[in-house]
Protein backbone atom coordinates (compact mmCIF):
# COMPACT_ATOMS: atom_id res chain seq x y z
CA UNK A 1 0.00 0.00 0.00
CA UNK A 2 1.22 3.19 -1.02
CA UNK A 3 2.28 4.98 2.11
CA UNK A 4 1.72 8.35 1.46
CA UNK A 5 2.62 10.18 5.15
CA UNK A 6 5.87 7.87 5.21
CA UNK A 7 6.92 9.87 1.45
CA UNK A 8 6.27 12.87 2.45
CA UNK A 9 7.64 12.95 5.75
CA UNK A 10 10.89 11.50 3.96
CA UNK A 11 10.83 14.29 1.25
CA UNK A 12 10.08 17.01 3.96
CA UNK A 13 13.42 15.64 5.95
CA UNK A 14 15.70 15.90 2.37
CA UNK A 15 14.42 19.17 1.40
CA UNK A 16 15.52 20.27 5.18
CA UNK A 17 18.83 18.87 5.04
CA UNK A 18 19.59 20.24 1.71
CA UNK A 19 18.31 23.82 3.04
CA UNK A 20 20.62 23.48 5.59
CA UNK A 21 23.57 22.97 3.77
CA UNK A 22 22.51 26.00 1.58
CA UNK A 23 22.27 28.35 5.03
CA UNK A 24 25.74 26.85 6.32
CA UNK A 25 27.41 27.63 2.77
CA UNK A 26 26.36 30.68 2.76
CA UNK A 27 26.94 31.70 6.25
CA UNK A 28 23.58 33.22 6.64
CA UNK A 29 21.24 33.63 8.46
CA UNK A 30 18.16 30.70 9.24
CA UNK A 31 15.93 31.61 6.09
CA UNK A 32 12.91 29.85 6.75
CA UNK A 33 12.93 28.40 3.56
CA UNK A 34 11.77 24.63 4.44
CA UNK A 35 7.90 23.51 2.22
CA UNK A 36 6.07 21.09 4.24
CA UNK A 37 3.40 22.55 1.53
CA UNK A 38 5.62 21.24 -1.35
CA UNK A 39 4.75 18.01 -1.69
CA UNK A 40 1.23 17.73 -2.42
CA UNK A 41 -2.17 18.71 -1.36
CA UNK A 42 -1.96 16.73 1.92
CA UNK A 43 1.13 18.31 3.29
CA UNK A 44 -0.40 20.91 4.94
CA UNK A 45 1.20 20.94 7.80
CA UNK A 46 3.71 23.41 9.87
CA UNK A 47 7.19 21.34 9.46
CA UNK A 48 9.51 21.37 12.72
CA UNK A 49 13.57 21.57 11.77
CA UNK A 50 15.53 18.75 13.46
CA UNK A 51 16.59 21.18 16.18
CA UNK A 52 12.71 21.25 17.19
CA UNK A 53 12.36 25.30 15.83
CA UNK A 54 8.89 25.78 13.83
CA UNK A 55 9.57 26.39 10.22
CA UNK A 56 7.31 28.94 8.00
CA UNK A 57 6.10 26.18 5.54
CA UNK A 58 6.26 28.45 2.25
CA UNK A 59 7.31 27.59 -1.35
CA UNK A 60 8.16 31.01 -2.06
CA UNK A 61 10.97 31.38 0.11
CA UNK A 62 12.48 28.60 -2.70
CA UNK A 63 12.18 30.89 -5.60
CA UNK A 64 14.24 33.85 -7.44
CA UNK A 65 11.59 36.33 -8.36
CA UNK A 66 12.98 36.84 -12.07
CA UNK A 67 12.90 39.13 -14.66
CA UNK A 68 15.29 39.32 -17.28
CA UNK A 69 13.50 40.32 -20.38
CA UNK A 70 15.92 42.84 -21.89
CA UNK A 71 12.67 44.94 -22.09
CA UNK A 72 11.31 45.18 -18.97
CA UNK A 73 10.28 48.57 -17.73
CA UNK A 74 10.81 50.26 -14.32
CA UNK A 75 6.83 49.29 -13.86
CA UNK A 76 7.08 46.49 -14.38
CA UNK A 77 10.27 45.89 -12.16
CA UNK A 78 8.62 47.68 -9.54
CA UNK A 79 5.57 45.03 -9.69
CA UNK A 80 7.98 42.27 -9.52
CA UNK A 81 9.39 43.97 -6.21
CA UNK A 82 5.80 44.26 -4.52
CA UNK A 83 5.32 40.81 -5.32
CA UNK A 84 8.84 39.62 -3.59
CA UNK A 85 7.86 41.11 -0.80
CA UNK A 86 3.94 40.27 -0.54
CA UNK A 87 5.05 36.86 -1.48
CA UNK A 88 7.97 36.35 0.65
CA UNK A 89 10.46 34.93 -2.22
CA UNK A 90 13.81 34.63 -1.69
CA UNK A 91 15.05 37.18 -4.34
CA UNK A 92 14.24 39.28 -6.65
CA UNK A 93 16.40 38.40 -10.07
CA UNK A 94 16.82 41.35 -12.25
CA UNK A 95 19.43 42.69 -14.77
CA UNK A 96 22.39 44.33 -13.46
CA UNK A 97 20.92 48.16 -14.21
CA UNK A 98 18.04 47.76 -12.62
CA UNK A 99 19.62 46.10 -9.01
CA UNK A 100 20.14 49.36 -6.99
CA UNK A 101 16.69 50.49 -7.93
CA UNK A 102 15.39 47.09 -6.41
CA UNK A 103 17.51 46.92 -3.25
CA UNK A 104 16.60 50.34 -2.40
CA UNK A 105 12.83 48.87 -3.00
CA UNK A 106 13.30 46.13 -0.98
CA UNK A 107 15.42 47.34 1.87
CA UNK A 108 14.14 45.87 5.29
CA UNK A 109 11.65 43.31 3.13
CA UNK A 110 13.74 39.96 3.34
CA UNK A 111 14.06 39.81 0.16
CA UNK A 112 17.41 40.10 -1.01
CA UNK A 113 18.47 41.30 -5.00
CA UNK A 114 20.32 38.46 -7.35
CA UNK A 115 21.33 40.23 -10.59
CA UNK A 116 23.21 37.62 -13.65
CA UNK A 117 26.89 37.97 -14.61
CA UNK A 118 28.53 37.96 -17.73
CA UNK A 119 24.74 37.00 -19.26
CA UNK A 120 23.21 35.33 -21.14
CA UNK A 121 26.24 34.04 -23.29
CA UNK A 122 29.04 33.65 -20.73
CA UNK A 123 31.59 35.12 -23.32
CA UNK A 124 33.00 38.06 -21.44
CA UNK A 125 36.60 38.21 -19.83
CA UNK A 126 37.08 36.90 -16.76
CA UNK A 127 38.15 40.71 -15.38
CA UNK A 128 34.74 41.74 -17.15
CA UNK A 129 32.73 39.48 -15.16
CA UNK A 130 34.60 39.95 -11.79
CA UNK A 131 34.35 43.95 -12.61
CA UNK A 132 30.52 43.25 -13.08
CA UNK A 133 30.04 41.76 -9.43
CA UNK A 134 31.74 43.65 -7.78
CA UNK A 135 29.80 46.90 -9.44
CA UNK A 136 26.66 44.36 -8.35
CA UNK A 137 27.36 43.78 -4.90
CA UNK A 138 28.44 48.06 -4.45
CA UNK A 139 24.78 48.29 -6.04
CA UNK A 140 23.27 45.83 -3.36
CA UNK A 141 22.72 42.59 -4.92
CA UNK A 142 23.85 39.63 -2.33
CA UNK A 143 23.28 36.89 -5.18
CA UNK A 144 25.35 36.52 -8.34
CA UNK A 145 24.14 34.28 -11.26
CA UNK A 146 27.01 33.86 -13.51
CA UNK A 147 26.95 32.37 -17.16
CA UNK A 148 29.88 29.87 -17.77
CA UNK A 149 31.95 30.52 -20.71
CA UNK A 150 30.49 27.52 -22.80
CA UNK A 151 32.67 27.97 -26.22
CA UNK A 152 35.88 27.61 -23.85
CA UNK A 153 34.26 24.38 -22.71
CA UNK A 154 33.98 22.91 -25.70
CA UNK A 155 37.38 23.77 -26.97
CA UNK A 156 38.46 21.65 -23.81
CA UNK A 157 39.37 24.46 -21.91
CA UNK A 158 38.84 23.70 -18.70
CA UNK A 159 41.47 25.74 -17.09
CA UNK A 160 39.91 28.57 -18.85
CA UNK A 161 36.53 27.97 -17.42
CA UNK A 162 37.73 27.53 -13.91
CA UNK A 163 39.45 30.66 -13.99
CA UNK A 164 36.25 31.99 -15.03
CA UNK A 165 34.13 31.16 -12.24
CA UNK A 166 36.76 31.80 -9.59
CA UNK A 167 37.13 35.21 -10.70
CA UNK A 168 33.41 35.80 -10.01
CA UNK A 169 34.04 33.91 -6.62
CA UNK A 170 37.12 36.11 -5.87
CA UNK A 171 35.33 39.37 -6.33
CA UNK A 172 32.44 37.71 -3.89
CA UNK A 173 32.10 39.30 -0.47
CA UNK A 174 30.79 37.80 2.59
CA UNK A 175 27.13 36.98 2.80
CA UNK A 176 27.22 36.95 -1.09
CA UNK A 177 26.53 33.73 -3.37
CA UNK A 178 27.56 32.83 -6.89
CA UNK A 179 25.58 30.56 -8.76
CA UNK A 180 27.47 29.17 -11.67
CA UNK A 181 24.44 28.42 -15.24
CA UNK A 182 25.81 26.02 -17.28
CA UNK A 183 23.55 26.25 -19.82
CA UNK A 184 22.69 22.40 -19.67
CA UNK A 185 20.90 23.07 -23.15
CA UNK A 186 24.08 23.87 -24.79
CA UNK A 187 26.43 20.57 -23.02
CA UNK A 188 26.48 16.55 -23.31
CA UNK A 189 26.01 14.90 -20.45
CA UNK A 190 30.14 14.86 -19.75
CA UNK A 191 30.29 18.62 -20.22
CA UNK A 192 27.52 19.10 -17.78
CA UNK A 193 29.32 16.99 -15.14
CA UNK A 194 32.58 18.94 -15.82
CA UNK A 195 30.53 22.33 -15.63
CA UNK A 196 29.55 21.45 -12.25
CA UNK A 197 32.75 20.32 -10.96
CA UNK A 198 34.88 23.22 -12.21
CA UNK A 199 32.24 25.39 -10.57
CA UNK A 200 32.56 23.27 -7.33
CA UNK A 201 36.41 23.08 -7.95
CA UNK A 202 36.15 27.32 -8.45
CA UNK A 203 33.95 27.95 -5.05
CA UNK A 204 30.42 28.43 -6.15
CA UNK A 205 27.83 28.29 -4.00
CA UNK A 206 25.65 26.92 -6.48
CA UNK A 207 24.71 25.20 -9.56
CA UNK A 208 22.15 26.29 -11.96
CA UNK A 209 20.76 24.90 -15.31
CA UNK A 210 20.01 27.59 -17.72
CA UNK A 211 19.82 31.13 -18.30
CA UNK A 212 16.03 30.78 -20.09
CA UNK A 213 17.76 32.55 -23.45
CA UNK A 214 19.49 29.79 -24.83
CA UNK A 215 16.68 27.41 -26.29
CA UNK A 216 16.24 25.58 -23.04
CA UNK A 217 15.33 25.00 -19.45
CA UNK A 218 15.73 22.50 -16.88
CA UNK A 219 14.87 19.25 -16.85
CA UNK A 220 14.51 16.48 -13.75
CA UNK A 221 17.43 14.72 -15.45
CA UNK A 222 19.62 17.45 -15.72
CA UNK A 223 19.01 18.45 -12.31
CA UNK A 224 19.13 15.29 -10.91
CA UNK A 225 23.16 15.00 -12.59
CA UNK A 226 24.14 17.89 -11.91
CA UNK A 227 23.14 17.12 -8.01
CA UNK A 228 24.84 13.76 -8.42
CA UNK A 229 27.40 15.46 -9.47
CA UNK A 230 28.02 18.19 -6.35
CA UNK A 231 26.51 15.74 -3.85
CA UNK A 232 25.72 18.00 -0.82
CA UNK A 233 28.26 20.92 -1.38
CA UNK A 234 26.49 22.84 -3.62
CA UNK A 235 23.28 24.18 -3.45
CA UNK A 236 21.16 23.09 -7.55
CA UNK A 237 18.89 25.70 -8.87
CA UNK A 238 17.02 25.02 -11.56
CA UNK A 239 15.58 27.36 -13.81
CA UNK A 240 13.85 28.02 -17.90
CA UNK A 241 10.64 26.04 -18.42
CA UNK A 242 9.63 26.00 -14.52
CA UNK A 243 6.31 27.11 -14.54
CA UNK A 244 3.92 25.68 -12.19
CA UNK A 245 4.03 24.03 -8.27
CA UNK A 246 4.11 20.21 -10.57
CA UNK A 247 7.18 21.59 -12.58
CA UNK A 248 8.47 23.37 -8.95
CA UNK A 249 8.07 19.95 -7.05
CA UNK A 250 9.57 17.35 -9.80
CA UNK A 251 13.01 19.86 -9.85
CA UNK A 252 13.09 19.74 -6.41
CA UNK A 253 12.54 15.81 -5.80
CA UNK A 254 15.23 15.79 -8.53
CA UNK A 255 17.63 17.56 -6.00
CA UNK A 256 16.95 21.44 -6.76
CA UNK A 257 17.52 23.84 -3.39
CA UNK A 258 16.12 26.75 -5.57
CA UNK A 259 14.22 27.81 -8.66
CA UNK A 260 14.40 30.70 -10.97
CA UNK A 261 10.75 31.36 -12.45
CA UNK A 262 9.11 33.85 -13.62
CA UNK A 263 5.71 31.85 -13.15
CA UNK A 264 6.06 32.80 -8.96
CA UNK A 265 2.74 33.74 -8.32
CA UNK A 266 1.11 31.13 -10.22
CA UNK A 267 2.94 28.80 -8.09
CA UNK A 268 2.62 29.92 -4.97
CA UNK A 269 -1.46 30.76 -5.89
CA UNK A 270 -1.66 26.96 -6.60
CA UNK B 1 12.10 52.23 -70.66
CA UNK B 2 13.73 50.67 -67.88
CA UNK B 3 16.94 52.83 -67.64
CA UNK B 4 19.83 50.18 -66.03
CA UNK B 5 22.65 51.96 -66.36
CA UNK B 6 21.41 55.14 -65.02
CA UNK B 7 20.22 53.17 -62.08
CA UNK B 8 23.41 51.78 -61.19
CA UNK B 9 25.27 55.20 -61.78
CA UNK B 10 22.90 56.55 -59.21
CA UNK B 11 23.41 54.11 -56.89
CA UNK B 12 26.93 53.21 -56.91
CA UNK B 13 27.32 57.00 -56.61
CA UNK B 14 25.18 57.08 -53.81
CA UNK B 15 27.38 54.03 -51.78
CA UNK B 16 30.26 56.25 -52.80
CA UNK B 17 28.91 59.09 -50.87
CA UNK B 18 27.97 57.08 -47.72
CA UNK B 19 31.01 55.21 -47.76
CA UNK B 20 33.17 58.27 -48.10
CA UNK B 21 31.56 60.05 -44.54
CA UNK B 22 31.90 56.78 -42.65
CA UNK B 23 35.46 57.10 -43.63
CA UNK B 24 36.12 60.06 -42.34
CA UNK B 25 34.02 60.36 -39.52
CA UNK B 26 35.87 57.16 -38.49
CA UNK B 27 39.44 58.82 -39.16
CA UNK B 28 40.92 56.37 -41.03
CA UNK B 29 42.49 55.59 -43.85
CA UNK B 30 40.49 54.55 -47.66
CA UNK B 31 39.16 51.44 -46.73
CA UNK B 32 38.02 50.64 -50.69
CA UNK B 33 34.43 49.54 -49.54
CA UNK B 34 33.16 50.86 -52.69
CA UNK B 35 30.99 48.04 -54.28
CA UNK B 36 30.54 48.13 -58.05
CA UNK B 37 29.40 44.64 -58.16
CA UNK B 38 26.61 45.23 -55.49
CA UNK B 39 23.50 46.32 -57.71
CA UNK B 40 22.99 43.03 -59.71
CA UNK B 41 24.10 40.66 -62.52
CA UNK B 42 24.91 43.52 -64.91
CA UNK B 43 27.11 45.82 -62.53
CA UNK B 44 30.88 44.53 -63.37
CA UNK B 45 32.67 47.26 -63.83
CA UNK B 46 35.41 48.71 -61.39
CA UNK B 47 34.18 51.83 -60.10
CA UNK B 48 35.91 55.00 -59.95
CA UNK B 49 35.67 57.77 -57.01
CA UNK B 50 34.23 60.55 -57.53
CA UNK B 51 38.19 61.93 -57.43
CA UNK B 52 38.86 59.91 -59.91
CA UNK B 53 40.46 56.90 -58.31
CA UNK B 54 39.80 53.26 -59.03
CA UNK B 55 38.38 51.77 -55.82
CA UNK B 56 38.65 48.26 -55.48
CA UNK B 57 34.84 46.74 -55.83
CA UNK B 58 34.44 44.08 -53.33
CA UNK B 59 31.37 43.31 -51.44
CA UNK B 60 33.35 41.39 -48.45
CA UNK B 61 34.29 45.01 -47.02
CA UNK B 62 30.75 46.21 -46.37
CA UNK B 63 30.74 42.61 -44.15
CA UNK B 64 31.05 42.08 -40.11
CA UNK B 65 31.85 38.27 -40.54
CA UNK B 66 30.04 37.26 -37.33
CA UNK B 67 30.07 34.59 -34.84
CA UNK B 68 28.38 35.09 -31.55
CA UNK B 69 26.69 31.73 -30.48
CA UNK B 70 27.82 31.52 -26.75
CA UNK B 71 29.06 27.67 -27.81
CA UNK B 72 31.14 29.01 -30.60
CA UNK B 73 34.41 26.51 -30.23
CA UNK B 74 38.03 28.43 -30.67
CA UNK B 75 38.18 25.56 -34.50
CA UNK B 76 35.04 27.69 -35.06
CA UNK B 77 36.97 31.25 -34.57
CA UNK B 78 39.40 30.23 -35.94
CA UNK B 79 37.84 29.31 -39.25
CA UNK B 80 36.15 32.61 -38.77
CA UNK B 81 39.36 34.77 -38.90
CA UNK B 82 40.65 32.54 -42.12
CA UNK B 83 37.57 33.05 -43.81
CA UNK B 84 37.37 36.98 -43.06
CA UNK B 85 40.89 37.50 -44.45
CA UNK B 86 40.55 35.46 -47.39
CA UNK B 87 37.71 36.78 -48.44
CA UNK B 88 38.39 40.57 -47.32
CA UNK B 89 35.70 41.18 -44.59
CA UNK B 90 35.79 44.67 -42.90
CA UNK B 91 36.13 43.04 -39.33
CA UNK B 92 35.41 39.88 -37.54
CA UNK B 93 32.17 40.13 -35.08
CA UNK B 94 33.00 38.07 -32.14
CA UNK B 95 32.36 37.79 -28.54
CA UNK B 96 34.42 39.26 -26.12
CA UNK B 97 36.59 36.76 -24.56
CA UNK B 98 37.75 35.92 -28.12
CA UNK B 99 39.10 39.26 -29.20
CA UNK B 100 42.64 38.46 -28.00
CA UNK B 101 43.01 35.47 -29.98
CA UNK B 102 41.51 36.99 -32.93
CA UNK B 103 43.72 40.25 -32.87
CA UNK B 104 46.54 38.02 -33.11
CA UNK B 105 45.15 36.03 -35.64
CA UNK B 106 44.25 38.91 -38.03
CA UNK B 107 47.09 41.08 -37.20
CA UNK B 108 48.39 42.26 -40.64
CA UNK B 109 45.45 41.46 -42.42
CA UNK B 110 43.74 44.57 -42.94
CA UNK B 111 40.81 42.48 -41.00
CA UNK B 112 39.73 44.55 -38.33
CA UNK B 113 37.79 42.79 -34.42
CA UNK B 114 35.18 44.16 -33.82
CA UNK B 115 33.07 43.20 -30.82
CA UNK B 116 30.09 43.60 -28.81
CA UNK B 117 29.35 45.30 -25.28
CA UNK B 118 26.39 44.53 -23.12
CA UNK B 119 25.22 42.15 -25.37
CA UNK B 120 22.95 40.62 -26.24
CA UNK B 121 20.33 42.31 -23.71
CA UNK B 122 22.10 45.85 -23.20
CA UNK B 123 20.99 46.00 -19.63
CA UNK B 124 24.12 46.06 -17.60
CA UNK B 125 24.99 49.59 -15.80
CA UNK B 126 27.00 52.55 -18.23
CA UNK B 127 30.32 51.75 -16.16
CA UNK B 128 29.91 48.01 -16.98
CA UNK B 129 29.68 48.43 -20.67
CA UNK B 130 32.62 51.80 -20.40
CA UNK B 131 34.97 48.86 -18.35
CA UNK B 132 33.90 46.10 -21.24
CA UNK B 133 34.87 49.08 -23.83
CA UNK B 134 38.55 49.51 -22.34
CA UNK B 135 38.99 45.54 -21.66
CA UNK B 136 38.25 45.03 -25.53
CA UNK B 137 40.37 47.43 -26.91
CA UNK B 138 42.97 46.34 -24.69
CA UNK B 139 42.68 43.28 -26.49
CA UNK B 140 42.44 44.07 -30.08
CA UNK B 141 39.21 45.33 -30.61
CA UNK B 142 38.59 48.09 -33.20
CA UNK B 143 34.93 48.04 -33.25
CA UNK B 144 32.34 48.06 -30.36
CA UNK B 145 28.98 46.94 -30.84
CA UNK B 146 26.99 48.21 -27.63
CA UNK B 147 23.29 47.39 -27.15
CA UNK B 148 21.08 50.24 -25.74
CA UNK B 149 19.30 50.02 -22.75
CA UNK B 150 15.94 48.83 -23.85
CA UNK B 151 13.91 48.86 -20.72
CA UNK B 152 15.18 52.12 -19.70
CA UNK B 153 14.08 53.73 -23.35
CA UNK B 154 10.92 51.96 -23.10
CA UNK B 155 10.42 53.19 -19.32
CA UNK B 156 10.94 57.28 -21.04
CA UNK B 157 14.48 57.66 -19.33
CA UNK B 158 15.92 59.11 -22.30
CA UNK B 159 18.78 61.10 -20.49
CA UNK B 160 19.78 57.47 -19.14
CA UNK B 161 20.01 55.84 -22.53
CA UNK B 162 21.94 58.31 -23.69
CA UNK B 163 24.39 58.72 -20.89
CA UNK B 164 24.47 54.90 -21.37
CA UNK B 165 25.74 55.22 -25.23
CA UNK B 166 28.18 58.56 -24.02
CA UNK B 167 29.97 56.28 -21.22
CA UNK B 168 30.97 53.85 -24.23
CA UNK B 169 31.78 56.66 -26.45
CA UNK B 170 33.62 58.25 -23.77
CA UNK B 171 35.62 55.32 -23.68
CA UNK B 172 36.30 55.16 -27.36
CA UNK B 173 40.22 55.22 -28.39
CA UNK B 174 41.42 56.82 -31.39
CA UNK B 175 41.08 54.64 -34.16
CA UNK B 176 37.93 53.21 -32.89
CA UNK B 177 34.28 53.25 -34.01
CA UNK B 178 31.11 52.65 -31.56
CA UNK B 179 27.76 50.95 -33.34
CA UNK B 180 24.73 51.40 -30.79
CA UNK B 181 22.34 48.46 -31.75
CA UNK B 182 18.64 49.75 -30.95
CA UNK B 183 17.29 46.57 -30.94
CA UNK B 184 14.59 46.94 -33.36
CA UNK B 185 12.18 44.50 -33.11
CA UNK B 186 11.36 45.24 -29.28
CA UNK B 187 11.00 48.82 -29.93
CA UNK B 188 8.26 51.44 -31.82
CA UNK B 189 9.05 53.30 -34.96
CA UNK B 190 9.11 56.49 -32.52
CA UNK B 191 11.60 54.33 -30.38
CA UNK B 192 13.96 53.47 -33.04
CA UNK B 193 14.24 57.00 -33.93
CA UNK B 194 14.81 58.69 -30.60
CA UNK B 195 16.83 55.81 -29.87
CA UNK B 196 18.72 56.95 -33.16
CA UNK B 197 18.65 60.68 -32.09
CA UNK B 198 19.65 59.37 -28.51
CA UNK B 199 22.88 57.76 -30.35
CA UNK B 200 24.54 60.67 -32.60
CA UNK B 201 23.52 63.16 -29.88
CA UNK B 202 26.10 60.86 -27.77
CA UNK B 203 28.88 60.62 -29.96
CA UNK B 204 27.99 57.03 -31.87
CA UNK B 205 29.57 56.40 -35.04
CA UNK B 206 27.03 53.68 -36.37
CA UNK B 207 23.51 52.75 -35.32
CA UNK B 208 22.74 48.88 -35.59
CA UNK B 209 19.62 47.37 -36.27
CA UNK B 210 19.47 44.08 -34.43
CA UNK B 211 21.58 41.68 -31.60
CA UNK B 212 20.14 38.67 -33.56
CA UNK B 213 19.26 37.38 -30.11
CA UNK B 214 15.72 38.91 -29.62
CA UNK B 215 14.10 37.24 -32.15
CA UNK B 216 13.83 39.76 -35.18
CA UNK B 217 16.20 41.09 -37.21
CA UNK B 218 16.80 43.74 -40.47
CA UNK B 219 14.32 44.97 -41.93
CA UNK B 220 14.26 47.42 -45.24
CA UNK B 221 11.92 50.18 -43.49
CA UNK B 222 14.17 50.19 -40.05
CA UNK B 223 17.11 50.39 -41.96
CA UNK B 224 15.46 53.82 -43.99
CA UNK B 225 13.68 54.76 -40.85
CA UNK B 226 17.14 54.96 -39.30
CA UNK B 227 18.90 56.38 -41.81
CA UNK B 228 16.46 59.93 -42.72
CA UNK B 229 16.91 59.71 -38.48
CA UNK B 230 20.46 59.77 -38.43
CA UNK B 231 20.74 61.26 -42.07
CA UNK B 232 24.83 61.33 -43.20
CA UNK B 233 26.02 62.09 -39.96
CA UNK B 234 26.60 58.43 -38.80
CA UNK B 235 27.10 54.52 -40.32
CA UNK B 236 23.44 52.44 -40.42
CA UNK B 237 24.39 48.53 -39.74
CA UNK B 238 21.95 46.11 -40.99
CA UNK B 239 22.30 42.41 -38.40
CA UNK B 240 20.26 39.48 -38.35
CA UNK B 241 18.87 37.79 -41.11
CA UNK B 242 21.16 38.90 -43.73
CA UNK B 243 21.84 35.72 -45.63
CA UNK B 244 22.65 36.00 -49.18
CA UNK B 245 23.78 39.04 -51.75
CA UNK B 246 20.13 40.11 -52.78
CA UNK B 247 19.77 40.55 -48.43
CA UNK B 248 22.77 42.53 -48.86
CA UNK B 249 21.69 44.99 -51.89
CA UNK B 250 18.03 45.34 -50.31
CA UNK B 251 19.92 46.73 -46.84
CA UNK B 252 22.51 49.00 -48.77
CA UNK B 253 19.49 50.24 -51.09
CA UNK B 254 17.73 50.95 -47.97
CA UNK B 255 20.68 53.09 -46.10
CA UNK B 256 22.97 50.73 -45.01
CA UNK B 257 26.52 51.00 -44.92
CA UNK B 258 27.51 48.25 -43.29
CA UNK B 259 26.28 44.90 -42.72
CA UNK B 260 26.70 42.38 -39.78
CA UNK B 261 26.41 38.49 -41.16
CA UNK B 262 26.83 34.84 -40.41
CA UNK B 263 26.34 34.46 -44.38
CA UNK B 264 29.18 36.25 -45.59
CA UNK B 265 30.89 33.35 -47.60
CA UNK B 266 27.55 32.80 -49.22
CA UNK B 267 26.95 36.31 -49.65
CA UNK B 268 30.57 36.60 -51.23
CA UNK B 269 30.27 33.27 -53.75
CA UNK B 270 27.37 34.24 -55.17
Amino acid sequence: MFDRDGLIDRLTEEIYRRVQIEQEQASRMSRGSAIADLIGAGADRVAIRPGGAPVAATVGALIDHTLLKPDATRKQIDELCAEAAQHRFKSVCVNPSWVSHCARKLAGSGVVVCTVIGFPLGATPPEVKAFEARRAQDDGARELDMVINVGRLKSGEAEYVRNDIAAVCGARRQGSLVKVIIETCLLTDEEKAMACRLARDAGADFVKTSTGFAGGGATPDDVALMRSTVGNALGVKASGGVRNREDLLTMVRAGATRIGASAGIKIVSE
